[in-house]
C-alpha cells in the first residue's frame, strides 16, 4: 500500500480559487453529457431512387433503417436469422432458443407476464437516444428496481457474515469508512487548510454518513433495520459485523461496482411487457424491405455503390446499394470476403469475441416476495453471479427468475459446455445457499449462451481498451465513403442498446454531410 | 469534537471470537423483523350476536373491520368525515379538499393517470402486513423509484455546487470518505489486530468504495459520469467538486437520512393507480356497517360493553357495542368526554400533534423526463423540502409532480398561513431554482395542509420520544377490556400504513386472548 503525501492530499481537499466556476449550475445542467443529449440528425431527404442495404436487423440496423426510410431512402436489411431484434431478445412460451447444435424451445407457461428478457433487460433515464425512440414508438415504460438493498449478498467462502441482507453490508460499510475517516480527522492533516467551523461541519458529515456516535464511533445502526419488532417497540439495532468479515466479503467486488456505476444508478427503466417492445416499435414504424434468413457472403465497397453478395433460400443474390450500413457482428467480418482498405480490415481484426449466459427459471410461486424481495438483484461468487427478481406483476401466482448472469469467461465456459438440464440443476444448486428451497419451485427453465447462439456467437464483442486510441477513429468512419460500421460494436458501450444507437446517430452524421456535399 | 482513543477503535474492528455466531445466515435470513413477519390472528369465531363499533374509518380502522367481519362479529365503523381511507387519500378531478375553513376541488384533469397521493404513498417490502392485505385483495403493485441519483440536490445558501445531479455529490461523498480513511490506514493504528493480508484487503475495500486510485487518491470518478460523449468516445470524468463544497451542502441533511432509512431503501411500491386502491381493497371486502359523518361526543366503557354517543344527521344518537376499537386521532381524543381511568387518560394526554403538509402541480408537460429524470426526488433546503416526480405512465403528455413535501413545523405554518394561491406561487418559485422554466408548466395545483384537515387537524401525532417508555405500554392495551386504541398513533411508526396495521394485529391478538378466556 502506497503512502498519501500529506501534501498532495492538502492540496486536494484545499478550497481552490478561480477554478471553481466549473462546479456551477451551468456546467452542472449538462451532467448527463453533451452528445447523450439528442442530437437533430436533419437528414437530407434522398434525391431521386437511392438504396441502402443494411447488414443485420439488430437494434442498429433497425434504427438505421427507421431514419433513413424516413429520408425517403429504398431500405432493405438483410438479417442472417430468422427475426429482427438481435440480441434484444425478449423469450416467451414456444420460442426458440437458437444455439449453436442445441436448438430448444422456451418451456415458459403462456401467460403474458411470465417472459425473460434474454439479452438487453435495463434502459437508464441518461441513454436520451433510446428513450426517445420509445416515446415515439409508444412503448410503454415501467421503473425497474435494479439494486434492491432487501436482496441478498453470498459469499460462498466467507467464514462469517457470508448471507445477509445487503442493506446489512452497505450499512456497516458506511459506518467502518466514516469510523476511519474520523480518525484522520483527529491527526493535524486539516490545521492548515480547514477553518475551526469548516472542520466541525466535516466532522458532522463524516458522522452523518456513518451513522456515528457522538465519539466518532459505528457501533451498528438502524438502516439495517432492528432485531426484533420496529413497528411497536423500540427494538435494539442490529449489531454491526466485525470488519474482516465485512472487508472479505465477495459482494464489494460485484456490489458496489454494479450499485455506483453511471450506467446501473437506480432506478432504471423496462419496457412493459419485454425489452422487445422497443423491436416491435421499430417494425411498426419502419418503411423497408426485411429478408430474413439472409446471410451475407461477400461486401463489395465501389466508387459510387456497395455489392452485397447474400445466401437466401438456397441462392447466391446480390444486392447493389448506393449506401451499406453494417450491423454484422464483428466476429464474422473477418470471415466475410471483402475489399476493404488494409487498415479498416486491421481495425476490424482488433475486435475480440465476448461472451455472455443467461439462465432465466419459471418459478411455480414468487417466493422472493415472502422474504420481502420486490424486484432487484442478490449478488454471489457461485458461478451464476446473480439472481434478478422480476419486479411487474407483483404477487402473481408465478414469475419468471433470472437465474444466472455471468461475463466471466471461464464460467460462461463452464456452463456452455453442460447440457442444458445439466446447466439448469447446477444454477438450481448454486442457488440454494440463498434460497434454500429454490429448486422446489421450478416449473422449468432456458439457459441463453451468446457465444453459442447462432448468427450471433457472442456478446459485448468490442476492441481490447489499449487499442482503442489506434483502432476506434478507424472503424467510427466509413469505408469509401459508402460503407459504415455500426452496433454497439463500434461504441463503448457493448451491450448497451444506447451504445448501438450513438453508433447509428455517429454514422448517419457523417452520411448526412457526405450527401449533402455531394 | 471529541477524540476516539486508538483502543476503543481497534477492540471495535478486531476480530471477536464466539459471539460471531450471530452473524450467521439463520439470524440473517429475519433480519426485516421479528415480529415484523406475518402473524397468524386466528380469531376465535363470535359467538353469538357480538356488536363491534369502530371509531374512525382510517385503514386501522378499516383492517379492524375486514379482520372480525371474517370472524363473524357485527361490526359498525362510525366516520366522521364523508368518506373512509383517514389519510390515505387520492386526489383526483373534482375531488373535496377539507381544509378548515378553505374547502375547495382538485382541478386536475379528469384522467385516469392524474392523481396525487396526499397522504401516504410508498410502501416498503418489508412492510408485511400491508402487502399481504393488498396481495389479498388483488390490489396491483408497482415499483416505485422513490430515489433517483440522477434527480437534483440544492442548496440555496451554497457558494459554489449549490445545484448538482446527486449522483455528484454521493460519488465525491464516497471519494472523499475513503480517502480520508485511507489516511487513517497509513498511521499505526492497525498494526496489531490486523494481518497484512487483512490490511491489503481494508485498503482494497477502501480503494473501490470511493474509487481512489493507486495511491489512495480521489481524482474523480465515472460514477458522476463523464464531461462529454461517453458513448463513442472515451471522456474525461466529471472533475471532484473542493470538499468545503461537498461537506457543506445541504443535501448531506436530508439525502442521506432518507436514502439510507430502513423504511426508504430503494426499491419501494405504490398501487397502480394510487394509494387509496388499498382502501378500495378493503371497502371491496369488509362486510360492515359504515356510518359517515358520524362524529363522537362520548365514549363510556362499561364491564360488559361500550356505550358511544354520537352526531348523525343532526341528532345525537348512541351505540352500545360489546367492544369498541378507537381509530380517532389523538388530538381529538382529550376532547370527547370519557370515562377511561386516570391512567389511560393521562396516557392519551401525552399525544403531541404533528403535521405534514404536500402541495402537487399538473404539468403540461413531463419536462423532467427531458432531463433524464423518472421517477424519484430532488431535495432542496427552500421550504419546498422536496420534489417528486412521477414514476408511472412514462412519456404520457402530462403529469403530476409533488411540489412540497414538508414536515418541518415552522415552514409547515408558513404555507399553511397563506391562501391557496399564494401557496401555489411560492412552491413555484422556490422549485424554479432547480427547474428554471417550472412555473410555465403548471396547469393547477392543490395544497393539503395535514394540520387543518377537518376531522384530522394533524398527522404523525405521537407520544413525545422521551415520554415512549412510560406511556406506550398502556396506550397499546385495552382500557377495560373493551376499548381498544388503534392507529398509526399507538405505534412507533406515525405516518405510516404498516404501523396502523401493526397496531390492529396487537390490539386483535389481546381482543383474541381475551374472548378465548371469556
Amino acid at each position: 500500500m502506497r503512502k498519501l503525501s500529506r501534501r498532495q492530499f492538502l492540496a486536494n481537499v484545499a478550497l481552490a480559487g478561480g477554478s471553481l466556476a466549473v462546479y456551477n449550475t451551468s456546467l452542472a445542467l449538462d451532467l448527463i453529457g453533451g452528445t447523450e443529449k439528442l442530437q437533430t440528425l436533419d437528414l437530407k431527404p434522398a434525391q431521386g431512387n437511392k438504396e441502402v442495404v443494411i447488414l443485420g436487423g439488430g437494434v442498429a440496423g433497425l434504427a438505421t433503417a427507421y431514419e433513413l426510410g424516413q429520408a425517403g431512402y429504398n431500405v432493405t436489411i438483410l438479417e442472417a436469422s430468422h427475426r429482427v431484434g438481435g440480441r434484444n431478445l425478449t423469450l416467451r412460451h414456444g420460442d426458440l432458443i437458437d444455439e449453436l447444435g442445441n436448438p430448444n424451445h422456451c418451456q415458459f407457461d403462456d401467460k403474458p407476464n411470465l417472459y425473460m428478457n434474454a439479452g438487453p433487460a435495463r434502459i437508464p433515464g441518461h441513454h436520451r437516444r433510446l428513450l426517445s425512440y420509445c416515446k415515439k414508438f409508444d412503448v410503454p415504460l415501467s421503473i425497474k428496481a435494479n439494486h434492491n438493498r432487501l436482496a441478498w449478498a453470498h459469499d460462498k467462502n466467507a467464514k462469517m457474515a457470508g448471507l445477509n441482507r445487503q442493506q446489512y453490508y452497505v450499512s456497516d460499510a458506511r459506518g467502518f469508512l466514516a469510523e476511519l475517516a474520523w480518525k484522520a480527522l483527529d491527526k493535524d492533516a486539516f490545521d492548515k487548510p480547514l477553518s475551526p467551523e469548516d472542520m466541525e461541519k466535516l466532522a458532522d458529515f463524516v458522522a452523518g454518513f456513518g451513522d456515528l456516535d457522538k465519539n466518532g464511533k459505528y457501533t451498528g445502526t438502524y438502516r439495517s433495520g432492528a432485531k426484533t419488532d420496529r413497528m411497536l417497540t423500540h427494538g435494539p439495532k442490529v449489531d454491526p459485523m466485525p470488519l474482516q468479515a465485512l472487508v472479505n466479503h465477495d459482494y464489494w467486488h460485484n456490489g458496489i461496482p454494479q450499485m455506483e456505476s453511471f450506467d446501473w444508478l437506480s432506478p432504471l427503466m423496462e419496457p412493459k411487457g419485454g425489452m422487445d417492445q422497443v423491436v416491435e416499435g421499430f417494425k411498426r414504424n419502419i418503411d423497408a424491405k426485411v429478408v430474413l434468413k439472409a446471410q451475407v457472403q461477400s461486401i463489395d465497397v465501389g466508387k459510387d455503390s456497395v455489392t452485397v453478395a447474400y445466401q437466401h433460400d438456397g441462392e447466391m443474390k446480390t444486392l447493389t446499394a448506393d449506401y451499406c450500413f453494417n450491423n454484422i457482428p464483428a466476429n464474422f467480418l473477418p470471415g466475410i470476403p471483402n475489399n476493404f482498405s488494409k487498415t479498416y480490415n486491421e481495425a476490424i481484426n482488433s475486435f475480440e469475441r465476448r461472451g455472455l449466459f443467461k439462465i432465466g427459471f419459471q418459478m411455480k410461486q414468487r417466493f422472493w416476495e415472502n422474504e420481502g424481495i420486490y424486484g432487484g438483484i442478490s449478488y454471489t461468487n457461485e458461478r451464476i453471479n446473480q439472481i434478478w427478481y422480476p419486479g411487474h406483476d407483483i404477487h402473481a401466482e408465478k414469475g419468471i427468475i433470472l437465474g444466472a448472469y455471468i461475463w466471466n469467461q471461464e464460467n460462461i465456459e463452464y456452463f456452455s459446455e453442460l447440457p442444458l438440464p445439466e446447466r439448469l440443476k447446477v444454477a438450481a444448486e448454486q442457488a440454494s445457499a440463498i434460497h434454500p428451497k429454490y429448486a422446489s419451485y421450478i416449473d422449468n427453465g432456458v439457459s441463453i449462451p451468446w457465444n453459442r447462439m447462432n448468427y450471433m456467437m457472442g456478446c459485448g464483442t468490442s476492441i481490447p481498451m489499449e487499442q482503442h486510441e489506434q483502432y476506434f477513429p478507424i472503424v467510427q468512419k466509413p469505408e469509401g465513403n459508402r460503407h459504415f460500421l455500426i452496433g454497439d460494436q463500434v461504441s463503448f458501450h457493448p451491450g448497451w442498446q444506447e451504445g448501438a444507437l450513438a453508433s447509428v446517430e455517429t454514422a448517419l452524421l457523417q452520411f448526412n454531410s457526405l450527401v449533402k456535399a455531394a
